[in-house]
């Protein structure tokens, strides 16, 4: 039974998350109801993602995986996957993988990219893709405080209050700021291991509070001593999240066959940021 | 009664273009609106646009200007507007301008950006902002093709044929194409002294056409020559369009007072595209 490794892009805006849903559009339900409709299928095709994304996040190189007993090839699914979702949705690469690979549990590391925008009024092209913050922000004392979350911590202060991860200590390995030269966007990377759930925007939040003035530096560490969400900053808004890459310890590449090719650079790592 | 000179960017995705209609949402009608009752007025306030942007055009540098009695100021109208607008329109900069001074008739030159995304599948976050073309292009061919409209020709076969302008000679300064470095786009970049309804899109439809190879490249010469609409490529769609900036003989700058600041460098030029 070949396991199917999909890249996925897409713009969160439109959707309620990765997640499939009862009532809700989610990147999962789209992408299950094309595929049981392309296998001809009489059950539902399970997808597995490597991130629950949450609504209103986006994504440039999600992972995912599935199996079928088919003789469809990967340029079936290829075509019939962006054919049959909407074009906020991209599959930008499919492959035959490992029949051991799962989206998730295989996975070594992700990398994110939170995304603000600076200024004073509301950019409106990117007005989906960022968190517009309008006061001044100590860009230095940003990326000091950033530097901070580098290594392995216990991260039980930086979640949703409703995340139910029996495990809270996790380890990352860059958490950057980063300011654009030609505008005022200022981005925050993150990389690490794995995630709690809405981690990576209450760390973003958090910085974005000490870089206006609002909450004192030290509380990074008394968050990370403490475990207390209520001393650490809001959860920064889904809409400014990226993910952009996921990592695994190798990859089988299979060649022509399922390179789509243009979209991203394939030669340095499986999975890049277009 | 003071002339007040605005710099606006907008998505043009969901507007029915610039100019103010009966029924439908357009960027002129927005700001009309918004300025009636920024100034409580009795009579719709004209706002007069330096380009009459198609439906679905986008704009980083268009410039308008109004004229008023009250002694509101400039921040009063900057907040205003961008307060009272969507957040897919911005008021990046507002001036007091000459009395002298209109948006259209004082303009000396615009410039355009077509963008192009050459790739199987559809971008799933500029999909509002580039053609979508699949085939491959020969980019070497398609430059030298756009070489060939810089100078003063008559572009009477490219344009709409609904256009009514009664002279169709104008100057191209500058028809470029660029590719992107990193990814499949491809831009047209077109500045000239003034243009003629729809005159960009049908230049892009034709270099794109020869590029594909649908068209022989000496078609270009041809409509130039005979001005027969026929002979030239398709209109390229509007979303792949963007008023980049509009030139004017020179501005009284105003100083701290009307400078926004940091959407975009107002050091060098008084337009620019962020």
């Amino acid at each position: 039974m070949p396991t199917i490794r999909l890249h996925i892009a897409y713009d969160g805006t439109n959707y309620h998350g990765w997640q499939i849903q009862a009532r809700d559009r989610s990147i999962e339900g789209e992408l299950t109801a094309a595929l049981t409709r392309i296998l001809d299928a009489d059950e539902a095709i399970k997808v597995q993602g490597a991130s629950r994304t949450d609504s209103g996040v986006h994504a440039r190189g999600q992972v995912a995986h599935f199996r079928h007993d088919t003789d469809r090839t990967i340029w079936d699914f290829c075509r019939g996957l962006n054919g049959l979702t909407d074009d906020d949705i991209c599959i930008v690469r499919a492959e035959v993988a490992d029949d051991a690979f799962h989206a998730r549990h295989s996975a070594r590391g992700k990398r994110y990219r939170y995304r603000i925008w600076n200024h004073r009024f509301v950019h409106p092209f990117e007005r989906h893709r960022c968190w517009h913050v309008c006061g001044t922000l100590d860009q230095e004392l940003m990326a000091s405080v950033a530097r901070q979350f580098v290594g392995e911590h216990d991260f039980a202060g930086f979640r949703s209050v409703h995340c139910s991860s029996p495990t809270t200590v996790r380890c990352m390995k860059r958490v950057e700021v980063v300011a654009d030269t030609d505008e005022p966007f200022v981005d925050v990377i993150v990389e690490g291991d794995a995630f709690l759930q809405h981690m990576v925007r209450v760390m973003v939040g958090t910085i974005v509070e000490i870089g206006l003035g609002r909450l004192d530096a030290s509380r990074v560490h008394q968050v990370l001593e403490t475990g207390d969400r209520r001393l650490a900053g809001r959860t920064a808004p889904a809409q400014g999240l990226t993910l952009c890459e996921v990592r695994y310890p190798e990859f089988d590449w299979e060649g022509d066959e399922p390179n789509i090719g243009g979209f991203y650079d394939a030669a340095s790592t499986p999975i890049t940021c277009y």
